[in-house]
């Protein structure tokens, strides 16, 4: 029997933010380590998977199932180490990934919603990215909600972020064409180059629209979309027929008013179809998904990159930086 | 060997209407009547049945597959009898139903491209609208495109029209509160009294949005989509977790610019699908949507009305009637 620690940091909701999140928004307070009950798991988190969907989660009435109160620690993904367990089948010093352990240095979570880690076979960053929820979400939203084909062209928009770059190089995989569009050109080559997309479209150059067409000759088969706005304006008329869109995120629009979007007379005469998920509802494909994207990840396949700080007090300015940009990859915070 | 007709009346297109179309637009003019070649078949139309896909395919580059050119015999369905078989499935005395006969005396088509529509067993306007293709329309769009389940709630917009009734009527057979929606007083009672639809709401009364929302208290989880325009916008807060829409017609983006859409951060936090579709893509299903559709309709479940006006040279004001809301039911021609 270990002792129980005592005392848990955590970054809270202060307030919520109204646009871009600002450090004054989050908290970092303490409170009691709590107990696991039966069935669930105390976890030491060592990293924090920082994820747009929180900042989804910080507005009231977001529509997601669980938009935090204030006072609430902040949503995310984490690494950490089992302290103590209330299931059979994790034991203390088991490595785990959690799917919301939270910005706090220990989490209870229901054995349930928590998967191994091995750090032996993939780094933690690699759990909290390519073979975490962002990886997943990349995953599920290609070869679930629009079932890319062999051969189609697939735009990926935010293809140098977390889930974008893992969809990206899964198109690629796949037998695809694959577009990305990102913001700048040291994203553009990172997605092009080091990712091994076809071609990676600067969405701040001033003939946007104008170069994304020219570099899809053929239409779109497939718009991954995280991003809204001007840029799925511009990925719109260049839909194909029968073309899918998989709605992952809005990153554009989660700060401000509610954008229009495009028209519906796409839709009607070219048999689009769009489709939003998440994650959360494809729980019982994560085998499947560590399985197959754990083979193209240790073969090469698909590589991954990180936007790495340290320590819990630095999340909330990672967080920020992610959202307006700044990061190549997934964002971690090492605790 | 009968003797073959020699001459065709046709209503062909003059010019492209810019708005609403004009009589102006359409043109009555003879030609020859054609021979039919090998598998095809020479039909005498009996009846024509209108339907709003023709105004897209008036417009130049309306996306859809077939613009009509210049000149060209107006798109629609017919019912008829063979006059001359290129064959060996049909014989002249066969009655068929065919998918663009288009408004014309006699047209010529492949034997693959119409079925047998036996009068005997219902009207030539019920092979035009309810086992026609705005019934198929209907049909496929609930059961194929957004697999309609039993206990949810669908709302059908142009509940009146021909392909909306029968929507509305095949919500009730499968077990949906339904909820229609249509223009006027005479038009409510008819989809909520005739059609047996659990409610339907006039979009022309001051307080639509409000009074579709006190009708639908547990929201809506399948929106039938033949409108767009305002009546999307009232119906797209509405929408459920996990909602679907079946974008089947846009009759009020017709005849002007294009609309832009309602947000997309619905369709990302409801998980919601937004799908078009055409029938054609459909057409393996003829047979089984006959079988099930000649059951309800064999067994009254589901009812049809009609507009009907007589010769061909009706047509056009009937057409403009059907797109400026004044029809009830199919909208048939009888020759």
């Amino acid at each position: 029997m270990i002792d129980h620690p005592a005392v848990n940091r955590r970054i809270t909701l202060a307030s919520r933010p109204q646009g871009v999140p600002a450090p004054e928004n989050f908290a970092l307070t303490q409170a009691p380590v709590p107990r696991p009950g039966a069935g669930q798991l105390l976890v030491r988190n060592t990293w924090l998977g920082l994820a747009p969907a929180a900042r989804l989660r910080m507005s009231e009435g977001g529509g997601y199932a669980e938009s935090m109160k204030i006072g609430d620690v902040i949503y995310g993904q984490s690494v950490g180490v089992v302290v103590e367990s209330g299931h059979p089948d994790f034991k203390a010093g088991d490595e785990v990934a959690t799917i919301n352990g939270g910005w706090q240095d220990y989490s209870v979570c229901d054995a349930q919603s928590v998967w191994r880690a091995d750090l032996s076979r993939a780094s933690a960053a690699a759990w909290l990215g390519i073979l975490g929820t962002s990886g997943m979400t990349a995953w599920v939203g290609l070869t679930r909600v629009v079932r890319l084909e062999a051969g189609e062209t697939l735009v990926v928009s935010a293809a140098a972020g977390a889930v974008g770059s893992v969809a990206g190089q899964i198109g690629k995989v796949l037998g695809c064409r694959v577009v990305g569009i990102a913001r700048g050109a040291e994203k553009c080559r990172y997605v092009a180059e080091e990712l091994g997309l076809d071609a990676c479209v600067d969405y701040s150059a001033s003939d946007f629209p104008d170069a994304l067409a020219r570099t899809c000759p053929d239409g779109v088969d497939v718009y991954y979309e995280n991003v809204g706005g001007a840029v799925r304006a511009a990925v719109w008329p260049l839909m194909n027929r029968d073309g899918r869109v998989a709605v992952c995120g809005l990153i554009s629009e989660y700060h401000g008013e509610l954008n229009g979007g495009p028209d519906w007379m796409s839709i009607l005469t070219k048999r689009l179809r769009v489709e939003g998920f998440i994650l959360s509802d494809f729980a019982g494909l994560r085998e499947a998904f560590i399985e197959e994207m754990g083979e193209w990840y240790s073969t090469g396949r698909i590589q991954a990159r990180e936007d790495r700080s340290s320590g819990l007090e630095s999340a909330p300015a990672a967080f920020i930086r992610m959202l307006t940009g700044g990061n190549l990859g997934k964002t971690v915070v090492r605790l």
